[in-house]
C-alpha cells in the first residue's frame, strides 16, 4: 500500500519504530540534558494545532488563560501532604540564582496548584468572583530516569487548568464538561481517537484529588496511554492555601477547587494511534498539512500547474503545501508518508495532458484521478472521509482488542497486547498489587454501560486493565 | 474628560501611576518568587493578542514555531565569550534534580542562542537547508535585583527568532526585514507605537552580536522603552557552535546566524505609551476587549437591548464584552477606563425610548448618539479612527519630546524628560561615560535623515539618547 519503508516495521520492534518515526518525521530530537526534548518544526506545528483547538474549547466553557510563575518556592509544595509525597522525587530545584545562593530554594513547577492556590486565595472575596475558571499554557519539569520523546520527558509543555467553586457540585459538575466538552471532544472530533472514559481507581489519582477522571487511549501495540485526566480536589488544596470566600449569606466557606491538563504526551498518542509502517498518520482536523501537492517532474508547466493547485485548494481553506523539491519523486514521496499528510495530490506531465492530476489517501494508498477544475470541491469531502474512516479504524482496533475477562490471571494474559474488561470488585486490594507486579495497571473504572461512575464506591463497576506507557 | 480617577496621577508620581494601572487594571500580579510574575488573565489576553500579531508576522518571513529545552549545560553558554560575560550575573541554576545533586549543574535559559546553535549544527548539512529559520515563544530567567512588572521580571515570555544563512548578505537582510516587517510594522500598525529605529552603539550590543537594530519607543514620562531588537551574530555563534555548510561548489564555509526577540516587556511599553490619569487605553487593533456594553440600569428591557447590542456587534467581527454588573453605574464606567478598552456602549432606559445608544471614546472622552439600527456598522469605522489618532498623538508627543543639541551637557538636560539628538562624534568614546555616569544611554544611532546606518562607523550620524527602562 505505501511505499517501500525506511522505518522499523511494527510487528518487529514496536519501540524502535516509534523512535524511527519521531526521528525521520523530523518530530523531535533529545535535548543536550537529560530527558529533555527539542521539538522540531513540524512536531511543533502538530502541537500548535493541538493547542488551538483545545483552546477554543476551554475559552468556551468560559476559562480565562493567564500565566503563573516557572519558579515555586520550595515551602509551597509542603503545605498539601499527598501533593508533596507525589512529587518530591522528581523536583528540579534551583539553589543558586544571580550568582549567590539562594535563602530558600526554588523548585522548577512540576505543576502548579500550590502557587496558583496562593492566588486564588488572595483573588477570591465573595460568591460573587466564583466560579473563578483560570487556565495556563506553559511547561513543567519532572525529572525522568527513563526519559522518551513526548512520552516522558524531564520538561514538557502542556495546558493546566485551575478552577475554584462556590460547591461541590458546581466544581463537579464543571470537571466533567472540561472532561467531556474538551478533552473528549478534541480526542474524537479532532484526533480521531477514541478512548476509554473512566475515573482512576484511588491508587492513580492524581496526588491530592478526591477523583481523576481520565481519557485512556489505545496504542497500536496494545499498550493504554493516559489522554488527559481532570481532577477533582475537593476541598484539600482550599484547605492548604486557604482559599475562602464570602457566602450569600456572609459566611466564610471554603471553595472546592479542580485541576486538569493535557501536555506534549498527545503528539506521542497521535504517533502511536494512528501510525503505521509508512509512518505517521495525521487525522486532517488536526493535520498542519492537510494536503501535500507533488510534482512528478522538475518541469515549467508541472511547476506551474502545482502552483495553481496548491492555490485553489488554499482559496478552498485547505491547509496546502507545494513539494517541488530536486529530489527523486519516490523518495519525496516517502518522506511525505513518513510525515503523515492525509492526502497527496501527484502532479505529472502525462496527467497534465489529460487536464487531471493524482490524488493518493496515506492511509489506504488508494489513488483516484482528479479534474483540475474539481480538485478544490472534491479535496474538503475526501478529508473529511479520511477523518472519519481513521476515527472508525481506531474504534474497531479499541474494541477488537477489549478482552472481557473473570479473573486477575486471565485479565494478566489478555494485558500481554491489549486491554482487559473485568469486575473491580475482582481487583481492588490483592488483585491490583497482583497486576502492578506485571507491569500491569488499572487504567480507569467504568460503569457495566460504559458510563463513568461518581466514585470508586458506587458498587457493580468494572475495571480496564493494560500494560502503560 | 475621564470620571473622577482612583489612581495617582502621572504628573505627581510615574512610578506610582504605573503600578496603579498595573494592579487596578488586574494586569499582573508579584509571583512569590522574588522579582517573578502572575499575568492575570486581562494581562494575559493583551499578551495573546500581541503573540497573535507578531506570530503571523513572524510566519509570514517564512520562519518555523520550534521548541527548544528550559534547561541548557552550563558548559554551552561558556562556548563563546562575550555571550557568557554578558549573561553569568544573572543565570539561575539547577543543582539538584530528581533526589540527587547534578553531575554538571544546568542553567535555566536566558536566551537560547547557544541550545539553538548546537541544533542548527546537526541539522544543517549543505547550502540547501539554508536559510534555516526558527522561531520559539517560550519564558526564560534572567535574575532581576530590582524587578518592575513587565518591564525587568526574573522570568519573562518572549519569542526568540533564531536564523542561519549562507552569506553575511542574506543575513544581514533577512535581520533587516524582521526588524522592520515584523516588528516595526506590529508596533505601527497595531501597537500604535512610533519609535525610533536605529542600530545601538558597540557599548549597547547584545552579548556576542557584530549589530543589534532597535527599536526605542518614547513612555510617557520621557523616558525610553526598548520595544524589540533584532541582532547580527555574524559567525560568532556558528564558530562557537560549529555551524558549517557544504557549500554548491562541494566546500565547507561557516553560517552567518541572526537572532531577534520581543517579550511581555512589550506590555509595559503599551501602558507607558498610551496610559493617561484614567488608566490604560489599548488601541483597537490590539484590544482582546475593542467594545464594553455597559447597561445603565439593571432592568429586563435594559439587559436584553445590551445582549442585542453585543451581538450585532460580533457579528461585524468587533470583539465585545457586555457589563451589566450589579455594581454602580460610575464604578463600573471607571474600571473599563482604567481597562482602556477604546470604546464604551451605555445602554439606558431613556436613550432606548429614542431608539438609539450613547458611544464614549476612551481617548477623548467624546460622546455620540447611535441609532441602534446603524451602530454596528458605524463603530468599525469609529475604532479605525480612534487607531489612527492614538498614533498621532504618541508620534507628536515623541516628536515634541526630542530636543536638537550640541553638547553632551545639553544632552544629559534635555534627557531630565525626554530624549536628545545630537552628532554621534560628540558622544562617541568618552561622551558615552559622562552620560551613563548621569543614568543617560545612547539609544540608537541615526543617519541625519532618520534612516538606519549599516554600522555605526559609517560617519556623520546622529545618535538619540535618553534615561532608560
Amino acid at each position: 500500500m505505501a511505499s517501500q519503508s525506511v522505518l522499523t516495521p511494527q510487528s518487529e520492534d514496536f519501540p524502535r519504530w516509534y523512535q524511527d518515526v519521531v526521528a525521520k518525521a523530523e518530530m523531535a530530537d533529545n535535548g543536550p540534558v537529560r530527558g529533555t526534548m527539542v521539538i522540531r518544526p513540524y512536531g511543533y506545528a502538530i502541537w500548535e494545532r493541538m493547542q488551538s483547538e483545545m483552546d477554543a474549547r476551554i475559552k468556551r466553557t468560559g476559562a480565562k488563560n493567564a500565566y503563573f510563575p516557572l519558579f515555586i518556592p520550595e515551602s509551597y509544595l509542603h503545605k498539601e501532604a499527598e501533593h508533596v509525597a507525589g512529587f518530591s522525587p522528581e523536583l528540579a530545584v534551583v539553589t543558586h540564582a544571580g550568582g549567590e545562593k539562594l535563602a530558600e530554594p526554588v523548585v522548577v513547577r512540576p505543576t502548579s496548584e500550590t502557587v496558583i492556590g496562593e492566588f486564588m486565595a488572595k483573588w477570591i472575596q465573595s460568591y460573587r468572583d466564583l466560579p473563578l475558571l483560570l487556565n495556563q499554557w506553559a511547561n513543567v519539569v519532572r525529572w525522568e530516569l527513563r526519559p522518551r520523546l513526548f512520552l516522558r520527558s524531564s520538561e514538557f509543555l502542556w495546558q493546566e487548568g485551575h478552577t475554584a467553586h462556590a460547591t461541590n457540585e458546581d466544581a463537579s459538575a464543571y470537571a466533567l464538561r472540561i472532561h467531556s466538552e474538551v478533552y473528549n471532544d478534541f480526542l474524537v472530533n479532532v484526533l480521531a481517537a477514541p478512548t476509554y472514559l473512566g475515573i482512576k481507581p484511588p491508587s492513580e489519582r492524581f496526588a491530592g484529588a478526591t477523583n481523576s477522571m481520565t481519557c485512556e487511549g489505545m496504542m497500536r501495540d496494545g499498550k493504554a496511554l493516559q489522554m488527559a485526566t481532570t481532577h477533582e480536589l475537593g476541598q484539600n488544596f482550599a484547605k492548604a492555601f486557604n482559599i475562602y470566600y464570602q457566602s450569600e449569606e456572609g459566611q466564610s466557606e471554603l471553595c472546592f477547587t479542580t485541576s486538569w491538563g493535557a501536555s506534549t504526551r498527545l503528539v506521542g498518542g497521535l504517533i502511536m494511534t494512528h501510525g503505521d509502517d509508512a509512518g505517521l498518520l495525521v487525522p486532517p482536523r488536526l493535520a498542519p498539512v492537510q494536503v501535500v501537492v507533488v510534482t512528478v517532474r522538475d518541469e515549467p508547466e508541472v511547476n506551474e500547474a502545482a502552483d495553481r493547485v496548491a492555490k485553489s485548494l488554499l482559496d478552498a481553506d485547505v491547509r496546502v503545501e507545494v513539494d517541488r523539491g530536486r529530489g527523486s519523486f519516490g523518495r519525496r514521496v516517502t518522506d511525505w508518508e513518513i510525515k503523515g499528510v492525509p492526502l497527496r495530490v501527484e502532479v505529472g506531465p502525462r496527467d497534465l495532458a489529460q487536464g487531471i492530476v493524482t490524488v493518493v489517501r496515506r492511509d489506504t494508498g488508494e489513488k483516484s484521478p482528479h479534474g483540475l477544475d474539481e480538485l478544490a470541491s472534491a479535496v474538503p469531502a475526501m478529508l473529511e472521509t479520511l477523518q472519519r474512516d481513521l476515527f472508525a479504524s481506531a474504534q474497531s482496533f479499541l474494541v477488537d482488542n477489549t478482552h472481557d475477562v473473570s479473573s486477575v490471571a486471565d485479565a494478566i494474559d489478555a494485558a500481554k497486547d491489549g486491554f482487559a474488561r473485568l469486575d473491580w470488585d475482582l481487583v481492588a486490594g490483592e488483585g491490583e498489587s497482583e497486576l502492578n507486579a506485571q507491569a500491569v495497571s488499572v487504567r480507569c473504572l467504568q460503569r457495566r454501560d460504559g458510563s463513568m461512575p461518581v466514585s470508586d464506591d458506587e458498587g457493580d463497576l468494572v475495571c480496564l486493565v493494560a500494560k502503560s506507557y
